[in-house]
């Protein structure tokens, strides 16, 4: 375990501790040696380099130049500190001389306060961080994990990580690979990106191959489609598929080393128990208590300093930073006006297109708008009646009716399905209208959630081929695929037996486009935009409680719906295995960003905190403070719409938006649903300024919540290095580019000494 | 008093009830015959006709139609009311067998409850509402006073009020109206609409003789300017312009009545006392929850008939009716991102513009971005610096300061002053800007505030010709006059020595005008534009208190500003004086809108209730019950801005806008200063979307909000028609066209006889 020195040395995951969160940032190690740059002492010099470099090219500003050296005006907080409290009693945090001495000091101030108990707590906190990392890493949901990351200057913080699943990368990619880092001798794996990873910041379209068709358009017979691979898969017994080389196809000895459910089920149940304990509770609680306050401490001694670096920076400013829409569905991504201007516009102009099968004939929109008594003239908002305001509160049941255009399920069909008599025509022209908006207003960016359901295996390419055919490619959207937790209503119209057949229908074609992209070549084509998976119902449904006596997936045949945390398993072990054989591909890899805690118990957010990437909501962890606080210490991202809670859960002024944010939680804005939550044309500004108004966010704020926004989405790193900075990945003021982000380096500098206090004192606890 | 069967008997106001609120809503009297169809009895007639007519056009929607003969589902109330009480206890103020019954019902139970005590505050109530009709009377404030309300269709309801002034219409319109109005015997005058009073509701832009030019644009030289008029004017020595004939103009009896200071201090006197005593202030408060309570139960039960009654109107809904932005300054009509854009684009394209003179040199564009060291590239949001959210609560002095772009003076005036070395051209550039934007939007409309300081005399005629001159003109535009309470800032530099100077520099140039139009032509046209005048200052300063011994404004010559009050009564006789000439004339009139209760002491708002049309803020108003009270009677207009109210004194959950919304008062939503508050592109819709979502309106308040919005603003008659309906200005549901508004008339029949019953109750106990 002396890292520095011998990079190269195996390691297995599951007994080391990972540096990294989830999120894309890399969380500094504060033992020594471990990964290259990542321990503590490099992470210093590397960010007293950047802050040279920044000073350097800031002379222009003397102003703000002068604050820089200043330690980040820390040396005040510490006078204000004091001010209030002797030094004895609560030595400062903060230090204006060494980071060494710093993290000491805090340490001090932990051990004095450290009583058995609380040892204990820390000790059972630092376990549950090490279960995230055991199956965050088994999964390959971390920064460098997904190819697609190494974008020929980034060269990942992976090293090692080869030998987990003893695969070696693909053989004609591996010579360039090495041909192409001599220099970085820790980076063994995975190889630089192959031609077909190109995504670049300044086209709005491109060809699946990476080259641009001469007119800059996407061209699908363009589109280089991989052939076949050696290796074979198989759904094993307890519903995980799993990846054979050909000689081991016959021993069913799986390639890749993925967590089982029982194991799954003993960890989860230990975070419960942890996350339930007095002591924890109270001891998290008051950790996030100081950091809130000491959050307000930083903002009032450092509000006009903030502003005056803001400033310095030219042009920057709330408009023109990039923000990423980290939650968004496709259905209902356009505003209800926009909606209702396109039914009209297609009635007037398309009345005779023939629209939908119903009662044994074909019916025209025409027909269809006479059987409903309507014409364009009529309709309305208030007809139309797609908005949750009043009616919704507590009701996500009647929310979901709100899909329905005027109530009736046929105009859903007509105007938001992908998969009925006109082949999602409709909706694939008001899809490219919202696209068209977005890629206008230019810094505003989504990540749709389109659904797979799981009901029949031929969804994805019905789906993929919805998406070619109709060239539903932007510079500005990424998709993520939601899969509906409706088992038990396939289960009741007998569309499936057993909730093996969901796995299969949703994972046995992205297996078998893996193998073989020839076999599903659009699917393969549609895949390289989709950056991950969530997982969507109604989580204030009654759960019925087994116990953890859980049949496995082909035995699953009851009416009753999985609970969540099963779900939440299937879909992880699912997607572990796939992303291991498609990073031995050299394709890009996907991570689990489910809907958790805007309802329901605390076990969803729990088992959300071992699997995922990152969730939506989590607006329950508000009565969850111990699972908040480990929330805090992954910097696990979190995609809040509050206008959303404020129509279906919560009030907005109740929203623990600004407390999590306070606190240093990984906090993003998402809209949710535009179509049915929000008034005007820019859903994601609306958001934004009513957070503004109401929480009362100044500019550097919002800032870094647009910022926290596109860490957090699944934009390729290219991207990412032309929105936020060339190293947006180091933690704190080292990762910031103040020109691309306008968040002030001030305010980053403390997030992160401030987080690795409390890492610092988490692991001094542990080791000791 | 036997008024049916003698419809022109002369009345003078002062004494008589006066029926109408200066909203512009009438509100009808219980007493028997007084005006032509005012009276309950008509009114009943004419709404029940009202309702007939809609039963027959609404046969196609048997559901809705089924309610609407259901006497609007009230008897659910009443049996609602009867669960929770008995009736004997709470006589239900609902009935749905006939009015009169109902409102004796309602009598009743008031009966019931009056003490002694009761009695005389009832008594003091309606001595305070009387109060207020005298001084709205007499500066022809109400509708009908304007000759522009007067469109041919609607005919007055003014009788008897030529007898106030003992003027007579102009000679050679009297006949006119005589000819016009043969089956109406009551309308005596005004008469109807010169040609030159030609506002419609299709054309953008109008020439001011009404003629539209060949290519539909302002052509001054068109416009007809009437000639001089025989009266001459002078202003008192007590600070008040007053008219005289010819004849009189020797013995120095003024023409008109209007109240003197004195009077003035005694009535406002009277209301302080009265809103200040124990017993009212109690009663107030019980009667305000009772109507907010109401007003709760009223939507409970009728929430989901409301929603049908709405989705049975076609095409209408919450982005398609017209709202008005009923207060919003000029100066900051534009949101910040624009003006941006707008500088930027200066600096771009005309960088040797010379736009100003500063320290004995003419200085181009470019030379004040270098002596600023800034370049168009360095410009953003955050270096502009105008957005008040953060370092403005409870400081309305930097607040004022955040109208300076970059914080600096001379950009203002570059960007966005009139009186400047480029004669505002800029300002007018982006002005039209602005009005292309909400011609754009069709349904949005404005009242913009401009400023008349009354430092020199002839801002009137500069502020004319830059309008005239750059053509600002828009049929989605109307202009109020606001002018700042500087006293003190300019009898400190000298530019002015008494507190009169004030008041001939802001009125005499009027005065002028109404006598000869062609003395100052540019300003003739423009104030056919002007719907009326505000008066705006921090009210949160300190006053110095005179115990009502204030010298004469030709006497003020101390260093103190004149107290809130002092400005108001001088605003409001000189206005007074002015309207009743430009009435005799056939000119358009002008209502007093101040700024009130935004801050400061209650004063400022009773003397609003004295002497203003309507007002902007009156947040304060929730900490003055009786007032509170006084202003839900009249039905006086509150213009509010909760997201201005957040940045600068009321956090926008505690805003009191949803309880006053509850318990009936005439409340309006608009954004203040967009420049200083909004984020997006269309600010008033955001307005509306924040308060949609935190006080969670639903569509029909939404709507009724616009419509109020709409009722207090200064469109013409002829636009309001077009806009709510043919007969806008009848109460309750009589007046609404739910097919333009939106509103369902089940909500406006439950205000309107809400209402009634809290006149009668009043009026009893008067009377009795």
């Amino acid at each position: 375990m002396s890292g520095n020195g011998s990079p190269t040395l195996p390691l297995t995951p599951a007994t080391n501790f990972v540096v990294e969160s989830s999120s894309g940032l890399i969380i500094p190690e504060t033992r020594d040696g471990f990964y290259g740059y990542t321990d503590e002492k490099s992470l210093q010099q590397m960010e007293e380099q950047k802050w040279a470099q920044r000073r350097a090219s800031d002379v222009a500003h003397p102003q703000a130049d002068s604050t820089l050296s200043n330690s980040f005006k820390l040396s005040s907080i510490r006078e204000a500190l004091q001010i209030q409290t002797t030094e004895e009693l609560h030595p400062s945090p903060f230090s204006d001389d060494e980071d060494k001495e710093q993290v000491s000091d805090a340490q001090h101030h932990m051990d004095a306060m450290m009583t058995p108990e609380l040892a204990r707590v820390v000790q059972s906190f630092q376990k549950c961080l090490e279960l995230r990392d055991k199956y965050i890493t088994k999964s390959l949901q971390r920064l460098g994990d997904n190819p697609r990351d190494h974008d020929g200057v980034f060269h990942g913080v992976t090293e090692g990580l080869a030998d987990v699943s003893g695969v070696k990368p693909d053989v004609n990619q591996s010579s360039a690979a090495s041909a192409n880092s001599p220099h970085e001798p820790w980076v063994i794996y995975p190889p630089p990106p192959p031609p077909h990873w190109h995504f670049t910041a300044k086209e709005t379209v491109i060809s699946a191959d990476g080259r641009l068709t001469p007119d800059n358009e996407f061209d699908f017979s363009q589109c280089q489609i991989p052939s076949n691979h050696e290796w074979v898969f198989e759904i094993d017994d307890k519903g995980v598929y799993q990846v054979y080389t050909n000689a081991d196809a016959g021993t069913k000895k799986p390639l890749f080393d993925i967590p089982t459910i029982r194991e799954y089920f003993v960890d989860l149940d230990y975070v419960l128990g942890v996350i339930s304990d007095g002591p924890a509770k109270s001891m998290a609680y008051r950790r996030l208590k100081y950091l809130a306050s000491k959050f307000e401490m930083y903002s009032l001694l450092n509000e006009s300093q903030e502003l005056a670096d803001m400033k310095s920076v030219p042009h920057r400013d709330f408009y023109n930073v990039r923000k990423v829409d980290t939650h968004v569905h496709l259905a209902s991504c356009m505003n209800q006006k926009h909606l209702l201007r396109f039914i009209k516009s297609k009635m007037k102009r398309s009345p005779h297109d023939v629209v939908i099968f119903r009662d044994g004939t074909d019916l025209t929109l025409e027909q269809v708008f006479q059987s409903l008594k309507l014409s364009a003239y009529d309709l309305s908002i208030n007809t139309l009646d797609m908005h949750a305001h009043q009616d919704s509160f507590h009701r996500f049941d009647k929310f979901n009716l709100k899909y329905n255009p005027i109530g009736e399920s046929r105009l859903r069909e007509i105007f938001l399905k992908i998969d009925n008599k006109i082949d999602g025509r409709y909706f694939a022209e008001i899809t490219r209208e919202v696209m068209n908006d977005v890629e206008q207003s230019k810094y505003q960016n989504c990540e749709w959630r389109v659904s797979i359901y799981g009901r029949s295996v031929d969804e994805w390419d019905k789906l993929a081929k919805w998406i070619i055919k109709n060239e539903l490619f932007s510079h500005n959207v990424r998709w993520l695929i939601q899969v509906p937790r409706l088992y038990q209503v396939y289960k009741e119209t007998g569309a499936i037996d057993t909730f093996e057949e969901i796995v299969i229908n949703v994972f046995r074609p992205l297996f078998e486009v893996t193998k073989d992209p020839q076999s599903h070549p659009e699917l393969h084509v549609f895949l390289q935009r989709v950056v991950g998976f969530d997982s969507v119902d109604d989580e204030s449904k009654a759960e019925r409680r087994f116990h953890r006596k859980f049949p496995f997936p082909r035995l699953w045949d009851s009416q009753q719906n999985p609970p969540f945390s099963y779900w939440m398993y299937y879909m992880y072990a699912n997607t572990a295995s796939l992303n291991h054989w498609r990073k031995a591909r050299g394709f890009n890899t996907f991570v689990f960003r489910p809907h958790a805690g805007e309802a329901g118990d605390t076990d969803h957010l729990t088992a959300a905190f071992l699997t995922s990437h990152s969730i939506s909501h989590g607006i329950l962890l508000r009565k969850v403070p111990a699972l908040q606080y480990l929330f805090y210490l992954k910097q696990i991202g979190l995609a809040m719409s509050p206008l959303s809670n404020n129509a279906l859960f919560l009030t907005y002024e109740r929203n623990p938006l600004p407390d999590f944010f306070k606190v240093g939680l990984n906090v993003s804005l998402s809209t949710d649903d535009p179509l049915q939550f929000h008034f005007t044309k820019e859903p994601l500004l609306e958001e934004y300024s009513v957070a503004a108004h109401i929480y009362k966010l100044p500019q550097s704020s919002l800032a870094e919540l647009a910022r926290n926004s596109v860490i957090q989405s699944g934009f390729e790193m290219e991207i990412k290095r032309h929105w936020l900075g060339q190293e947006w990945y180091l933690p704190g003021a080292a990762g910031n580019d103040i020109h691309k982000t306008n968040v002030p380096n001030l305010r980053l500098a403390y997030r992160h000494r401030t987080l690795l206090e409390e890492l610092a004192m988490i692991r001094k606890q542990h080791s000791a």
